[in-house]
C-alpha cells in the first residue's frame, strides 16, 4: 500500500502525466526521457523523476520510461482500470455536452442514463442513450450499479437533487451546479465551477492592465 | 497597491467568498460575522478572518461584516466591476451551454459572438446571439473588443484555433479541450479539463474500496 502516502499535490498531476503518455501512445512512441517528458509538460525533469518515485519509478537509467507501461501504471492508480457507470441529471446543453463526450467512455467512464424533467427531451438519444423522465430515477438507480452522478441542474434544484441521488446510494457526485453541496462526509463530491474559472480570467487581466496603468504613470 | 502581495491560494478562494456573499444578498442577509460565514462556507472563522484582512478587513468588531459592501469589494479585486466581451469558438453542446449560461453575464462577461465550421449550425440563435461561420471570425475580432475567446473545439483542433485567436490579438484563452495550448507568455490561459476532474472522483472512489478490501481482509 505503498500509494497512500502520495501528497495530494502529487495525486493531482496524475491525469495530466496520463493525458500526455495517452497522446505519446497515440504517436507510437515507445519509450520517453524525463527530460523530454519534461520538455513537453514543461515541468522540471527532476519533478517527474520525484512524481513518478513515488510508484516505484518506472524508469530505467539510460533507457528511460516505457511509454505504454507508465500509461498503464498511471491508469491503475486513478482506477481507470474499472468500469465506471455514470448517470447524467439534467439534459440540457452541458448534460447532452457530457453525454456526448466519447473520451470519457475511453477512460473507462461509461453514460448509463440521462434524466430531466423536461418532456419534450422525452426519448431523445444522445450516442444509444435515451434521455428519460426524472421520474423513472429511482428505479433506474435500484435496478442497475451506479457509481458516479453527474449533476447538471440548475443551482436552485442542485441540493435536493443530489440528496435524493444521495438517498439511492449514489456514493460520488460530479457537481456542475454553482453551488457548494452539504451531503454527508462519505459521499465524494467533485465540483466544475465554471463562473469561477472564468473569475480568475479576469482577476489576472484586471491585474495585468492595472500593471500597464502604472506603467504609464510612471 | 497591498493587494500585489496576496497569495494565489487567498486568489483562488476569492470566488467562493463571492459566491456565498452573493447568496446571502439575494436573501436579503444584509451583515454576517466571521463565525457565521465560517459555518456556512466550512472554512475556519480565522481564515476567513485571515483572507479578508489582506484586503484591508471589511469587518468591525461586534458587527461583522456588510455583506453588499463585502461582495462589491471582492468583485472589484476579482475586476467583475468591468465588462468583459466574450466570444465562443464551438458551437456544439458545450459552446451552446455555455452561451446559455445566465450566470456569467451578471458577472460581466458578454457572450457577443459564437462561431463554428458546421454550417447546420449558421444562423441558430442562443439567447439573440447568432452563431456564424468562422470565415467570419477575423472580422468580427478586428471590428470589436474582444477580452476573451472560450474554446470549445475538438482536442485535435484546438491548438491550431488557439493559434488563430492570439495572432488575432485575443489575450485570454478558456479553454476546454482536453490538451494543453502552447502559447506565447502573455496569453493568459484557464484550462477547464473536464477529463481530469472526472478522474479525481475515480481516484477517490478507488481508494474507498481499497481500503473496504483491507478492512475486509483484517
Amino acid at each position: 500500500m505503498q500509494e497512500k502516502d502520495i501528497s495530494i499535490a502529487v495525486i493531482k498531476r496524475l491525469p495530466r502525466y496520463y493525458r500526455y503518455l495517452g497522446e505519446l501512445l497515440e504517436n507510437d512512441v515507445v519509450r520517453i526521457s524525463s527530460k523530454e517528458l519534461s520538455e513537453k509538460m514543461k515541468v522540471t525533469a527532476s519533478q517527474i523523476r520525484q512524481d513518478l518515485n513515488n510508484f516505484g519509478g518506472f524508469g530505467q537509467q539510460g533507457y528511460g520510461y516505457n511509454v505504454e507501461y507508465l500509461y498503464e501504471e498511471i491508469g491503475k492508480i486513478l482506477g481507470l482500470d474499472k468500469q465506471y457507470n455514470v448517470i447524467i441529471i439534467g439534459a440540457g446543453n452541458l448534460g447532452q455536452a457530457l453525454a456526448n463526450y466519447i473520451d470519457f467512455e475511453r477512460r473507462g467512464f461509461f453514460v448509463k442514463a440521462i434524466f430531466d424533467v423536461n418532456p419534450r427531451l422525452e426519448g431523445i438519444s444522445i450516442r444509444g442513450v435515451e434521455i428519460q423522465m426524472i421520474e423513472y430515477l429511482e428505479e433506474f438507480v435500484k435496478s442497475n450499479t451506479i457509481h458516479i452522478a453527474a449533476l447538471t441542474v440548475p443551482k436552485l434544484k442542485a441540493p435536493a437533487a443530489a440528496k435524493e441521488l444521495v438517498n439511492l446510494g449514489i456514493k460520488a457526485i460530479w457537481n456542475f451546479a454553482p453551488t457548494d453541496l452539504n451531503l454527508p462526509p462519505d459521499v465524494l463530491v467533485e465540483n466544475v465551477h465554471l463562473a469561477e474559472s472564468l473569475m480568475t480570467l479576469s482577476y489576472r487581466l484586471k491585474e495585468i492592465d492595472d500593471a500597464e496603468l502604472e506603467g504609464t504613470e510612471e
